[in-house]
């Protein structure tokens, strides 16, 4: 890292878009440049594209390289260490990819690469949410469910760096099939896509739900938003289904604060839009499912406040966080 | 901690038996002396014991209290760092008692209070069977399941001190009732106790069953130890307990695999003495049970290896492992 440099390169690539900000020491995002992954190309054509973005968004910012400490790249896999490939990414087709090399034939910067739940958590302990906080556990319920630990400030990514992967333990026991392969997973429970699936499932036994006014008696248009609508506006079978979902994720959470004892937990992604409505009964219901509530209390669960921009703050600074 | 003092005095309070160690830096116990603890005893009474038994074992050491460097403590509860109470000892009847306040009243030794859990880990990983790697995480299947994770050659225990309670993280959504008034924790499947129970339910199906011959008819006397040779000797209801009973201990692992990613898991207690006869399904099992197991790799489940001394040892060494 550039001792002296002010400016922090943060990079979220996503399954959709990709964008670098630069960050000042204040954790603002001063510029920022985006463009579609367009994921299924190649490793060259898409690490090139991310040094093009990054070096506009530095353009942007009316800084050189010489400026920028590092580049952090926050994305939905990881880097083996002890190989230094890109295990495995899903969405891109890429499994054992040196991406440092190539990302190292655009721009000559120090990179640091981290699972992009994990820089969110980190972004909202520096900047957001949590950043009155040292330790916190961030959740982030969409599509699937990602899963940040920060301790001391700091990324808490397992002894491997292939950890904290809270989405993928176990809720139910033998329960549903997740995408991972593996049974009863967090993230078969409390993501949105298996929120939509149950609804979907039940939502022919209930006539007359407002749900089906809201997506237009069309059963494919069921996304979590018309779902938390409808239980807001107190419809029997969404209020239901959203009691249940609450009940899952407290039985997840209640195993992190288990073991963690975090101070603070994080709600982001999709799913914590639902702000209030879904954090009080979801705070009450913690209490109750939490081994020794009443011996000890409990950290509060409270919504992420960066969206987006969380992933990319906590991407900049990864270099405060990581070894390589 | 006292510089150039190179014996430890560890202490293991059990719900049994208390136990004082000396050890020396070579970790190795140069002389103990135990007391029966007779639960129910007042602190004042329990803790001047506690005192006694301690000096003895420093007396039969041929040391004085001036050789040695602290006085660690494992217990089956944990002191709440704010308030310096020992919050809850279910086996003693105690609650939120000022325990170093008692016990600094007859030792003048910086006092170190940890889980005996956290403890039985942190010596085994110090000494004992996980001596060569520095991340691991043990479990202690006994009457109870007891957690402890080490990182980095030291014990984690959560941001506030208590937490690492991996026997009360949850196994089974909505699941059987625990001791500790929660459903479904990963305790009240995985302990003896839980084996014991459903095999007492069970048995009664299961005529001819070699486990009732090894009780001599009586269900009271069932013990993991005799539904173990049972299983081993191919009684096929044994074989179906054991077998569940793997598969649940498998998911319970992965989940902490998933966080934590440690080098290795060490299984202790009453349960681990069934050797490989359990670890080598469990180690197959679990690697069919655990996220990215393919991809990434699994740690390996292997059998702690100092029984009663790991909690002495681990205790003795408590000032190398906590801030007070």
């Amino acid at each position: 890292m550039g001792a002296g440099k002010k400016y922090y390169l943060g990079f979220d690539l996503g399954g959709t878009n990709m964008v670098a900000g630069i960050v000042d020491e204040n954790y603002t995002i001063i510029a920022r440049e985006s463009s579609p992954t367009k994921a299924g190309r190649s490793i060259e054509v898409i690490t090139s594209e991310m040094a093009e973005v990054s070096k506009r968004a530095i353009q942007k910012a009316g800084l050189t390289l010489e400026d920028i400490s590092s580049w952090g790249i926050g994305m939905p896999s990881y880097v083996n260490p002890k190989t230094n490939l890109l295990v495995h990414a899903n969405n891109f087709g890429w499994k054992n990819v040196p991406i440092y090399e190539h990302l190292q034939k655009h721009i000559s910067l120090p990179i640091y690469i981290a699972n992009d739940a994990n820089c969110a958590a980190y972004g909202e302990v520096l900047a957001g949410a949590a950043s009155a906080y040292t330790d916190a556990i961030m959740l982030t319920l969409g599509t699937g469910v990602g899963g940040g630990i920060v301790m001391d400030k700091k990324i808490y990514s397992g002894y491997d760096n292939m950890g904290a992967e809270l989405g993928h333990t176990k809720l139910v026991f033998n329960g549903i099939e997740c995408t991972c392969g593996q049974k009863g997973c967090l993230e078969s429970y409390c993501s949105s896509t298996a929120l939509i699936r149950k609804t979907r499932e039940l939502v022919d036994n209930h006539p007359g739900t407002m749900i089906m006014e809201l997506c237009g008696q069309d059963k494919e248009q069921i996304n979590g938003e018309f779902i938390f609508e409808a239980a807001k506006n107190k419809d029997p079978f969404a209020s239901s289904l959203i009691e249940e979902y609450i009940c899952y994720l407290a039985a997840g959470i209640s195993t992190f604060i288990t073991i963690f004892r975090p101070e603070v937990i994080i709600l982001g992604g999709g799913m914590a839009h639902a702000g209030d409505f879904l954090l009080e009964p979801l705070n009450k219901q913690l209490y109750t499912s939490t081994f020794a509530a009443e011996e000890i209390g409990i950290p509060k669960v409270i919504q992420a406040k960066l969206g987006n921009d969380a992933g990319i703050i906590g991407a900049a600074f990864l270099e405060k966080t990581m070894q390589r």
